[in-house]
């Protein structure tokens, strides 16, 4: 089963699809970013949009992960976060794709076994669960990648 | 000029659309609510989606008007109305209509001619101005047609 992971950012969105088997085992399908150079949100939203639907459309998952909000000390920061990651989740809604939701310290305490690791032990673990090389792309991409293999993981624990 | 206003929120989202002669006169297009029974957001995102895109299709309004987000006190539901708002403000830029934002003291003052009018008198004042009765509509309505005939006064200031 294909799974896209979700990192929304307002600058760049990571994105990670992986392929698993259902017992765990993953492998990498696609990762990168989705840049939104311009700070206005009024066409970061709609580019946003165009993006995802492109993605989506391209490498088709069945299933889609994505970060929970996370209530930094930032209020506007996170508020204009939740515009983008609306954006997301109306997209896979209209394209029929379900979504997970995982607190960051679920993703870290399911992929690391720690829910306290930094991102770059995170970057570590994921380079070796996928065997490839992320030391180029921005820390969005590993934990894109890292929600994709933690929700394949709790898929293999439903179905225990 | 058509002009949409929008009040957003996840459970109704107000709408009002209005007709202005460039003067400051204005006259109702349209009003109405977009309601949202299921109160999870991957129901209630798509679905605004969809309704947002109908409504501007059949109406075919030339600019839009929405209240700035406003920081209550309850964090959470501020972030769950901002993933709405953003799937209203990528559907207005993916349909390539400009969105004007306003803070609801300045609906209120332009359309009151004071910044903390409460709901009740900025109906009051809407239903007199568009000469129609909003009694039987929740204040989501009547805030929507607010913003827009706020937008429309607007623009008349900016021609003088």
């Amino acid at each position: 089963m294909r799974i896209i992971g979700i990192d929304p950012g307002t600058s760049v969105t990571g994105i990670g699809i992986i392929e698993t088997d259902g017992r765990g085992t993953c492998s990498p399908v696609f990762y990168g970013s989705l840049k939104f150079p311009d700070k206005d949100l009024w066409v970061t939203l709609p580019d946003c949009h165009r993006q995802m639907i492109e993605i989506i459309q391209t490498y088709r998952p069945a299933q889609a992960a994505i970060e929970d909000v996370f209530y930094g000390t930032n209020v506007k920061s996170t508020v204009k976060l939740a515009h983008l990651r609306g954006v997301v989740l109306a997209v896979l809604g209209l394209l029929g794709i379900p979504v997970a939701a995982y607190s960051p310290a679920s993703v870290k305490k399911t992929v690391a076994g720690y829910g306290r690791a930094d991102k770059e032990q995170l970057r570590f673990l994921i380079q070796h669960e996928l065997n490839i090389d992320l030391s180029a792309e921005p820390h969005d991409v590993s934990d894109a990648l890292a929600v994709a293999v933690c929700h394949a993981q709790h898929m293999v624990f439903q179905q225990e």
